[in-house]
């Protein structure tokens, strides 16, 4: 058997997202057509760009054809050479064309560029029996769904919305105004796709219709393609939340020089930033000859506020994503943040002065003036976490408001404010008690 | 107008996380009732179980016959007190009560858990007209979708499946099993809820059949349950990312005690760990006194690891999330760690050095030894920063490799493993070249 045989499409989606450029455009080339048909529809956008990019000119007509016009608008907007993407559009049909030239228009994030301008039509007047036949006619055609179909009236404006279900299940004669729902969940063109997949995610829906300004219905968002937003935005809120700048595709398949460059830069910034602390030290220094003990404990205090900081932080980033919290409630967060903050101060306080504490008793580790040292690093460990535990909640707010993303707040940044001022707070309370 | 008339299911919708309990059972309790319906249905599982223990006893029957099989479990499942719950199971008709307990016995994150036992069923040697007639039959009992139907025989074994619109555009006279799509993907009962996401996701399917061992098809999930999970999956990995324990709910419902119990317990066991620079440092107290100046870059040094650290987690985490990194490859994620964490390591060990000699030149802020201090800050930010790097690439992989779960390789973790790494080569770097 040769390996030609042995490719199975179930295989090759399983290790499509570990092969690089070349294995996956031989990859792809050895499948049978039909099962290439398939295989490459459920390809993402930027991979259909490379095979387009890359397979001989005669064979883009066939793969171009295969695509929905919304997802051939996706794909040219992955394709960087301009005369390409010229080609690649010439290749449509006249009315795809049209519809992909006109869906090019619209922000890539937007629901007018998730949308798909074929969708299915009733007029309020056609009778059931009508709307039946008329949608099974379309059901031939290209339309994204036949499940919803969306009635309009003569201007292309939404009157109201029926499912395939609904038509199925009532008598043949009965009027399609007066079993459609009036009350429809829409959105304008601009809405960007978090806020659409929040909606349809909201109601349950299978499609949601895109309206233009003057409530024409200019084409619907399906839900399988909320389900590749949802899963888009979540990586990367979480890449912003680990302090990366967001990857342009599956890990393995990002060079070196992409991932060095979207993490050299926000690590660089931090690095500079954290230099404040060299700063703020250097007013220190006579402290720490004073009692070097003192520095033994700098990296247990910055790090207890930072990683208090990021749990404030991520709970609050991701409780904004979600629309649990919105910057007009930061004062109820404040007030919630800064009781749990005392709180958990309290409990790490206790630990450190209990470890310091033990440790006296059993190794003398920390010299006659022990008591101040542990009263220092106690207090300092409870001032520490409260405050980096209300920066690492309200950073994500004021960001907000700023209309900045709250993702930005991420761990390392939040960890690096801390640091600053968990240096000042330290050095701070042990001049004050030592110099006692 | 009075507030009754003001509310709206939309304003509702809207400030409904943000309301505490005994806000939104009074609000519930003023919608009039048909848009009481539809609100009900459109909360989580959560929410719609504190609805129904706080109402009274005669209304809960409503409300659970409003829901289908497998969000009735679900709301039993979300239902804390024993008794309440049978009470809401015997309210429900025999059929129904007979498919939630079955329901029941699945976890509540796999497919069983997951799927609806209602869906609509064809036999192979129907007529397409047959079928369709069969299914407009269907459509009126409350099975979950008519849009795909699945084709078994008569054990009730998967055979294939065809969509409505396929029976639709199809002559009325061919068989069932002539038109039928006999490649299906399907789920075993036990699959985790993210693997059957990811399935859904990459097929964009409207629905996917849950078989058993001797592949019956016992239920079938649908999209509009895959966006919540895929929603909520992130909301999970991100939670964790950031070193909190997985909320029961949406931030501001979530109680004080939960909070502070949720984040205590990672808190104070980083902090535990963290406390080993503190032993590790004691070892180099002599160094501090030597040269105190070290002591002024210990935050700076460490907060590099933990940064780089958290990059490359935060990467991998979400990496082996999606599917694109396995723990097999863990060889090509390492050496292409290595290769990046070497490069940012040079680079903010330039930006160190710069720093340094330009305080130097403008201040004279680091005495005598200022080289030996530069070359010993700048050796020790590239190792740190590499040995960071690594730890944070390779940390989820061993998780994962242990069938724990990655998403536990948090910021906070990272940086703390980090950080007593990075004091140890932080000093003995400095014990090295300011002993020559």
């Amino acid at each position: 058997m040769s390996t030609v045989d042995a490719i199975t499409t179930d295989t090759l989606r399983e290790v499509w997202p570990m092969l690089s450029l070349e294995e996956q455009l031989e990859a792809f080339s050895l499948l049978p057509r039909d099962m290439a048909d398939d295989f490459f529809l459920e390809l993402t956008s930027a991979s259909q760009a490379n095979i387009l990019e890359n397979v001989r000119p005669n064979e883009r007509r066939i793969w171009m054809r295969l695509l929905a016009p919304d997802d051939a608008a996706d794909v040219l907007q992955a394709v960087e050479d301009h005369s390409l993407r010229q080609e690649l559009l010439s290749v449509l049909d006249p009315t795809t064309r049209a519809e992909v030239s006109a869906l090019l228009a619209y922000a890539e994030d937007d629901a007018g560029g998730l949308m798909n301008p074929r969708f299915a039509r009733l007029r309020p007047d056609m009778t059931v029996d009508e709307a039946i036949l008329y949608l099974r006619r379309q059901a031939k055609q290209r339309v994204e769904t036949i499940y919803y179909a969306y009635v309009l009236d003569e201007r292309q404006r939404l009157l109201g919305v029926t499912t395939f279900r609904t038509l199925f299940g009532s008598a043949g004669d009965v009027r399609v105004s007066d079993i459609m729902e009036t009350d429809v969940v829409s959105v304008p063109e601009d809405m960007d796709q978090e806020s659409v997949a929040r909606l349809v995610s909201q109601h349950d829906l299978l499609a949601v219709p895109v309206v233009d300004a003057d409530r024409r219905v200019v084409g619907i968002v399906t839900v399988d393609d909320i389900v590749d937003v949802v899963q888009a935005e979540a990586t990367e809120d979480i890449q912003k939340f680990g302090g990366v700048e967001v990857l342009g595709g599956p890990y393995l398949q990002v060079g070196y020089l992409e991932l060095i460059r979207k993490r050299a830069g926000w690590l660089a910034m931090l690095f500079v930033g954290e230099m404040l602390t060299t700063s703020a030290m250097t007013h220190y220094q006579q402290e720490v000859l004073n009692a070097v003990v003192l520095a033994l404990f700098i990296p247990l205090i910055i790090s207890g506020g930072g990683n208090s900081g990021s749990q404030a932080s991520t709970l609050l980033v991701r409780a904004m994503a979600l629309g649990n919290v919105r910057p007009r409630d930061w004062w109820r967060v404040a007030r919630r943040e800064i009781i749990i903050g005392l709180s958990l101060g309290c409990v790490l306080g206790l630990i450190a002065l209990a470890r310091i504490m033990l440790w006296e008793y059993l190794f003398a580790s920390y010299g006659e003036h022990y008591v101040l040292v542990a009263s220092a690093v106690t207090l300092s460990v409870i001032g520490v976490v409260t405050w980096g535990t209300i920066c690492g909640a309200m950073l994500p707010i004021i960001l907000q408001t700023f209309r900045l993303d709250p993702a930005s707040a991420s761990a390392p940044l939040v960890a690096t404010l801390v640091d600053v001022f968990g240096v000042v707070i330290y050095f701070q309370v042990a001049r004050i008690i030592l110099g006692a």
